[in-house]
């Protein structure tokens, strides 16, 4: 019986780049995976085909000052053709962008011209497939923790003998959102296309009123993608960070939606995906 | 321009479960993820079809007690047969269970009758995916961190305007062993599985003298499948923790393969699949 | 030879206390530690004398429903005077309450009326101290972090054996801000005090050229004593997040100050107190 | 009204650091910390009495290979003595050395030459305070995760208006030991003490019937000062990981202590010191 080597890819990840440019700075958080004719470094330790993992590092801080960063997108799509294109083995290149927020600080009501402060839970992503003679480009975030203390009803569900959740007519609704969608085109002005879908999400999670988390999640898909022309489809992966009205009756005292405990852990979590119809797109990454 | 719902699940994550059962300790955290006919709560808050992740659960919790945890396996295949049946509008559950590692504390050089130490940085998973006439099982681990201090070489790779790489003929290859395994089978003994998988990817690192993580990673796939004649396919996802050797010249010291810097990040990240030829099963969960 | 029992304290710790009034939320994670006459319970455990910390955790939920939250310095006051007053062996309440950021988010340019995104990485902190016959408040922040692109030199400092660092005359300057101030009264404006030592501190952090860290953090604190009379001492702990400058000339690049590397570790850590000479205050929590 | 630098230190933390050195692997994260007469730079932004902090990580890889590592607290001794006697402004050096465990994988029932697995959760510590005519050394652990299954009740605590605990004569019994011991010498068997240490704490958690934590708090600490002579003080920090008895009735069955919660949060924490009556010791890090 012998065994074979299937799907694989290897790169380089955690590479933590910032670059300060005219007075904007851009901090990422970048991994490469290349895959393509790779048998022999498995089989018999001939690494002639294997771009250094340290090189792809290498050529992430050079392209940096050579073309400079641009959008996560761009510089995702740069680096990808220059990995396929450069070296013979490789026939695919993924790379996945995180880009971390700073503001700038307000000193006396006006931003100072070059310091900075960490603004936001959230992290934006891109992430690009380079093949031969294709690009996809999916953008996203991770980490928008968000929460509505009204508008959020959740009932009407099956009651089987392990049921004991009530049926609720006010609720919190809470969920920190982890999202990517795909867009039909590689050449797009990816800061502006980004703001419209943050927003879109934003806007369409403040402005839902909800019978399950799963409505939100459809409306929220749903607005990005009519926010946002370019994209074909949006995952959405949204955990139900759940406050649960505390018991107070034992102390004499009644909880008119007044005081909630907030676990960590067990959460809800809905995932799901919204799709523009006839659209045709590569596939992004996966979600679960 | 219309949108439409694409593939969507939902569950419970980060249940955590402890047991004690005749002096043994079993502790799991569990995530289930049911999907099928769910278009009405997207579309309209119809939650009807929608079983509450909180009775999901109620049902992991009640079934310890009912019928006992057993392996990681055992217990996913019967919570995932559950919801599928009893559920009409269910058609696939998806159950994922992490084990943490207990060990009995040793006194006077006898293991404690009822006192526990967590042994290992490493966790034990299943993945299940049951639908109506079909179950699949995958096993892995995630954690487990390794050394070699010598017989590692790396060299023979590329060079372009971006390498600076020095090859080296002997390193130190370090690793955090992510891995899932999928059965063939869904009735095997899975405890004695599981501890031949894992000796298989220890033994087999330990064991191999490697000129590149991948070759490695080749070398732990099939020692496993080897060991292991129900599964067929191993996902590995190794990083390549780097430890580089501080160069100490500056203060008149040499360093043969002595002082090293271990940093947590960038780090390499070698990812791959090995297949036994001719092997049929359903597909396990993604690792990247 | 025997042994003593020493200092000691007990409490409940991460308790997670959300309350939704009058359109505000306010999210906490409390941890109460009480101390007095405890040695029966350690010495034959004899618990007459101790308030159970589940006790502790349901007068933190009771509160909040009967007494509002209010700053999170007024909640641990009144907490810490209930247990000290109302359980006779307790001589001593430690609160401390952490505040987690949250902003409404802005829909067509209004904000909405109930729906909030976690804004900001950085916590703010309560700790009070009661006793039988007084009180001590300190106030603080975690996690605020920021950076100065330049007007950050450093240079002069001693060169011995081991000494490779180059002096620079301009450098990246990042830190993560967590810091601990003692306030002089338990009466004040808690949430007009905070806005002003945290604009106080990021005012100093962006307008100080810095020739050390040290220098920065002695301007960061001198300017939070001005800005907060109340204030009596101020306590800093400041990494020093490194961003290096990469040597891009194996590439036949320059770098003028424009491509970094930030590495999680090593970090330089510079901690030091401001105090406001005559203040008399009792102390608040270590940093060190 | 003027301000004044109080108490302030600085130096370079999270220094990774692993040595091979025949057959043995060391696996370090060391912080160096630095206090003495350090006003100028604070005031001034002179820097010639300030050590750089890349010096002092440049020193602790140099002397690993000049002295060897040893054992933590060894290590520390040998890099205070160093910074105290060599800089004239610095009059005191802090070193905190932390060691993570690795064991030999064995292969075929024998313990491989070089290769290893990262073994336990738990991290060794030492702390070492040099100053010009003194050291102090204490040792300790962190992350040390134990369980009793039984053999713990916890009753006759008193019962306010808020109190809704039951009493209960069988409960599991679990935490994480996070402690620091106090030497009082320099020259010990490090190696041998920490053992006995670490021996002596899991054997009191596993033997001590239990009426509260705090009792077996002050049984571990007791035990731990039988075993090590030099040791003068003990402080621990036991967080009550709480596993609370699922309520089945709902689903019809019962629970005779068979299925358990394990939350994260919250969790009682319970901190005590024990003390060597008549010893005499510098004082060690705080854990509160």
């Amino acid at each position: 019986m012998t065994f074979s080597l299937g799907p694989n890819q290897y790169g380089k990840a955690g590479v933590r780049l910032v670059t300060v440019d005219g007075g904007v700075v851009t901090d990422l958080t970048i991994a490469s995976a290349l895959s393509g004719d790779l048998e022999a470094t498995h089989y018999t330790g001939d690494n002639s085909a294997v771009l250094a993992t340290d090189t792809q590092k290498n050529t992430m801080y050079a392209f940096a000052r050579e073309f400079g960063v641009g959008s996560p997108e761009e510089f995702g799509l740069r680096l990808g053709r220059h990995f396929v294109t450069s070296q013979k083995a490789i026939s695919t290149a993924r790379l996945t962008v995180e880009q971390h927020r700073w503001e700038r600080i307000p000193v006396d009501g006006e931003p100072a011209p070059h310091s900075f402060v960490r603004s936001g839970t959230e992290t934006r992503r891109a992430r690009v497939v380079v093949s031969e003679d294709s690009a996809a480009v999916s953008s996203g975030l991770g980490g928008l923790t968000v929460m509505n203390t009204t508008d959020s009803e959740f009932h009407g569900f099956p009651r089987d003998r392990y049921t004991t959740l009530p049926e609720t007519s006010d609720r919190i609704l809470a969920t920190s959102v982890d999202a990517w969608w795909d867009h039909t085109g590689t050449d797009l002005d990816w800061e502006a296309v980004y703001d419209q879908a943050r927003g879109a999400l934003l806007t369409a999670f403040a402005s839902t009123y909800s019978y399950s988390l799963q409505q939100t999640l459809l409306s929220m898909g749903s607005l990005l993608l009519s926010a946002c022309p370019s994209v074909g489809e949006v995952r959405l992966s949204l955990p139900n960070k759940h406050h649960n009205l505390v018991d107070l009756s034992p102390f004499g005292l009644d909880n008119p939606n007044r005081v909630y405990v907030a676990p960590t852990e067990p959460f809800g979590l809905i995932q799901g995906t919204v799709r523009r119809d006839g659209a045709t797109y590569s596939e992004g990454p996966a979600l679960w």
